[in-house]
């Protein structure tokens, strides 16, 4: 099978304009296929505040109203996605951005009420890939923004991590799949002070004793669930790396690992 | 050839919840390939005076300095794009959202300043439409936002009319192109205060005597200049008409006509 690398980057890295550009250099210098996913929660605040929308957060998730999913929708599919869009063209890779509404890529559910009501956040509920591949195969790139859609004409606010984690797992059908969440750290650290501290590699046990022991906490438990469903999912290799990571050919950073 | 009908919408008609709905439901039940470019300059100027920042139009066009970028940016690609492929993947329609960035689709120029400098305001320089042809044979239906890009990176602000005009000719190659300029009055007037007095027919000839007797007049003339040029660019009919129109299966309103 063919060969694809989907990068999931979000954080200070995708919204920063000179760290942006240093990103896209190395996602651009990256052989073979491949598919962009960005976040861009940082902007999506900045721009709330501005227009007088209260930013209300529960356990690191954005609870969304419907003037908050306006805001997200505005920032995320246009403000950043076109962003990056326009600057891989003029990279030379033929980027295409997308949400989960377009060509019904990733359908979702709004999240059940249960002890918080998250608002318009989606649960992915299926992926559809067929067109997706198509681009793909003709080295179209697709940059993917954190939204889906419910089949019933409203967009829904979607983790970043879970879309990239999605997509990788419908893809792994048909392709050998490199899945890298790139963010700010080297890897995911064993003591949260120490950025050298860097667990090389991981596997889900390992990863579910750190988490009762402390080790692993908050923002990681997320990624780390998402990671660990993509290589379950048949996804060939799951990194979490940093810049520095993309360049040095996917093999830095934590690698998850089956036991 | 194959028959595609490309159908511009702006004005009120797209950014009225009710109406949206109402013109893409007469959309969706148009038979065969399809292509939707649309506006959203009212959200656009709604925005920007929340976000505290100010709309400066000149002869109707809006002049677009950095922070109109970022806001025309968010709106059109954004919020009113993927709120329209939402709504068309509800209706059965597999839409796709797209710029003229996303697939190198529509290339431009940033206009060069002469009297007035209109900022980051793009004039259409190039067409690209491989792999828009390929998603369209497979009964995809592109929503295309009026932003294009200047191959070094930048978004650029460019008139909706024009990129419906642009992509018509550009696929008049490969395709018999209906077009359909859909706004909110019947057709062409001869009378502005008589929302009947529709011209039926109008040769480019007697377009241009109307303009310089005064009966065509402000915004009618770059729809018109934009309709007369996709004629002369091969598109097979252009018609200016209202989402009644639409629904009459595209023989009311005006029509234009080679002399």
């Amino acid at each position: 099978m063919q060969e694809i690398t989907i990068v999931k980057v979000g954080g200070k890295v995708v919204e920063t304009p000179e760290s942006l550009q240093e990103l896209l250099n190395d996602f651009v210098a990256l052989p073979g296929l491949k598919i962009l996913v960005h976040g861009g929660g940082r902007s999506a605040t900045k721009i709330a505040a501005q227009l007088g929308v209260e930013t209300k957060m529960v356990e690191g998730r954005r609870i969304t109203d419907l003037e908050t999913l306006k805001v997200v929708t505005m920032v995320y599919a246009g403000l950043v996605n076109k962003n990056i869009v326009a600057s891989l063209q003029a990279k030379g890779a033929n980027a295409v951005g997308l949400t989960g509404a377009d060509l019904n890529l990733i359908k979702a559910v709004k999240r059940p009420v249960k002890d918080i009501d998250y608002g318009y956040v989606g649960d992915v509920e299926s992926v559809q890939v067929n067109e997706l591949m198509d681009l793909i195969n003709k080295s179209v790139v697709p940059v993917v923004a954190p939204l889906t859609h419910d089949g019933q004409g409203n967009m829904l606010n979607t983790n970043a991590d879970t879309m990239a984690s999605a997509l990788a797992s419908a893809l792994a059908k048909h392709y050998d799949v490199n899945l890298v969440y790139c963010f700010e750290k080297k890897g995911v650290l064993s003591n949260p002070d120490d950025d050298d501290a860097v667990i090389e590699t991981l596997t889900h046990s390992l990863f579910k004793e750190h988490q009762k022991t402390g080790v692993i906490i908050e923002g990681m438990i997320p990624k780390l669930d998402n990671g660990f469903n993509a290589l379950e999912n048949g996804v060939k290799k799951v990194n979490i790396t940093n810049t520095q990571g993309l360049k040095d050919g996917l093999n830095s950073g934590t690698l998850l690992k089956t036991e």
